[in-house]
């Protein structure tokens, strides 16, 4: 009775680890994708104003006209980058921009290609439109950059799109700008369009950010407000797609997602405005707990073997500790009272590997490695 | 290069007459589809208080627990049906509640049946999961209820839903409870699965009210808190699905729309408990209005030929006057100042038509009807 595409669609593992979790008392969350930070005061008080002003009416579905001229002033001020606001499709939250860009892009039949690991939802949403997935590797020993010359290989005449993520969830790789260009070279030689996450933009700590957008308006490039400006629950994100998409992206969402909320998308314009101070503060916080968690994955003797550089994840190779990833997994979170996300749900290359998040205070994340210590320190290694 | 199912989303001809209405000075906007009261008080508040208390983080697909007990609770005060929690999903908006509807039971090629005229983006909704559209016309003669017979005729094998409305958009009929129980037999029949929209409830007018859940737990029951509550631009909806559709409708929400904002949800509990005395105000102040453009219409000459019961419109006939019902559009907006809406939106069946919207100040709707009552006296009938 159920939809061949909604059977398809699967699961989070990492569900199954989060229930059990919940069964637990005085468990350490290192499974979380969501920053712990509040969302900057003025973005409140921007909506609360905005709410008691009454702005709790339809918008126009490509959002707010003051938001998207906000939005480009953003791509100017950090990447040098003009984007015309013309382009710019604002949404409520990132995913429901990824939803849009694949309906707008892709055939029922015709591949996309992303990367493994990948974020665990990007196989469902290629599912929601009948697509077909295609993978390529990334390696632990090259940073999990992407190889242009693996997509290279990997690109057919059904290609339509490359699904592309940086920085990276769940491997916090953040792409150089040199491979950002050969993908868009790649994408181009195929007539396929790179369709680019920049989701965690703004969590950066050792490198330069680059949106795909310095190297190619042929591209769909999503971000939103949930990571940089940690604002999760607002619902708010968006889609910049190149100019002969945005009467399709734009029908789709007058459609289907009507517009994101009215006060919300005043309360964007106010987070664009926050000081950047504070978000190189939000930074630094998060930088000092890649280093605590980096350190002690190596002092557990598990091979990370690359420098995690942006988002607040990171990934470890369990292969030497006894059981699969499944088994570590619940041996942190039954016996450590630490949960983490099992590598699987982010695809087959990562079944080796858990998933640690940062995204928790570094007190927090010191009492987790205290206890993942202990445990470790009884179990025998392969 | 966009893709088929993108080409195939038809744009809203409504738009167009938007676009020049903006243009002119001076319109009175009877194209409207978006209720002119504010929000009862206590949401704002509610929705204030919320966000300052911190409630800015994800919530649970399906939504938070409070908000999902206060919808089962309405739905036993306000039709004494018994609803589980467990089967709401609540969404930001009632549009992405009918796409995760169809996008679980609908599979390419795949035919739902809806009746024309319907909501002018109802079809957009089946291309978007590849289905096929069927439809059953609707006659004024019958105050635009649908006949069981005519679906039953219909429904084939290959029929997946039954795609319904009341109040509907565009005529304001309300079904009949003995309507929706046939429905839900020939649904049943067929194994089909009734998809009720029921967004416009609250806003009936000379008649009782069922919801489909009466009848039948075989169904989607959508609803939101865009019309009855004044709510369009806080995106929060629900849909109720049977028990062995939670699982995959939640999956779907979690990967596509993760949530609906969470202090929003907040907001959306205080609406639920607005007092009824309010309700009924607002409803007799919509009730006043439809009178007036009810006999305004019939002044006109125009032919009604049914009694529009609910949500806030009207189809009217305008074969009558001269070109078709896109001149007459024309005419009203450039000689009247009034914008409308062209039936050809809304299906074949309404392309002599004409929707008018009385989600509007009843001074404003008597100066339109001013307006009208001269520009039709200087026009020769055919």
């Amino acid at each position: 009775m159920v939809s061949q595409r909604g059977a398809d669609v699967t699961p989070f593992i990492a569900m199954d680890v989060l229930e059990r979790a919940n069964e637990l008392d005085d468990v350490i969350h290192l499974e979380v994708g969501e920053p712990d930070f509040a969302p900057p005061e003025r973005v409140v008080e921007t909506a609360v104003d905005s709410l008691r002003a009454g702005n709790t009416n339809y918008t126009a579905a490509r959002g707010k006209p003051e938001l998207r001229r906000a939005i480009a002033a953003h791509y100017d001020r950090e990447y040098g980058v003009g984007v015309d606001p013309a382009r710019i499709v604002v949404t409520p939250g990132t995913s429901p921009a990824l939803w849009l860009s694949m309906a707008a892009l892709v055939d029922p039949g015709e591949e996309v290609v992303l990367t493994d690991p990948h974020y665990a939802c990007y196989p469902n949403f290629v599912r929601t439109v009948e697509g077909r997935v295609r993978t390529v590797p990334l390696r632990a020993s090259e940073g999990f950059q992407p190889r242009v010359t693996d997509f290279e290989a990997a690109l057919s005449a059904d290609t339509r799109a490359l699904l592309l993520n940086s920085p990276a969830n769940p491997t916090g790789a953040v792409m150089d700008g040199e491979t950002l260009a050969g993908l868009a070279a790649v994408a181009r030689d195929h007539d396929a369009t790179p369709v680019v996450d920049e989701v965690y933009h703004g969590l950066s700590y050792d490198v330069a950010e680059h949106t795909m957008l310095e190297y190619t308006d042929d591209a769909f490039v999503l971000n939103g407000f949930s990571k940089r400006f940690a604002m999760t629950g607002w619902r708010l994100g968006w889609v910049i797609v190149p100019p002969e998409y945005v009467d399709v992206v734009n029908r789709l969402a007058q459609n289907v997602l009507i517009c994101a909320p009215n006060f919300v998308q005043d309360a964007g314009v106010a987070a664009l405005s926050t000081p950047p101070e504070r978000l190189a503060e939000i930074r630094e916080t998060y930088r000092e707990r890649r280093d605590l968690l980096v350190e002690a994955v190596e002092n557990w003797g598990l091979d990370l073997g690359y420098r995690p550089q942006g988002a607040y994840y990171l990934l470890a190779d369990v292969s030497d500790l006894p059981g699969d990833a499944l088994d570590v997994a619940d041996l942190l979170l039954e016996e450590a009272g630490v949960a983490v996300t099992p590598g699987v749900d982010f695809g087959d290359e990562a079944a080796d590997y858990l998933r640690f998040s940062y995204a928790t205070d570094a007190d927090v994340i010191e009492t987790a490695i205290d206890r993942i210590d202990r445990v470790l320190a009884t179990v025998e290694r392969r």
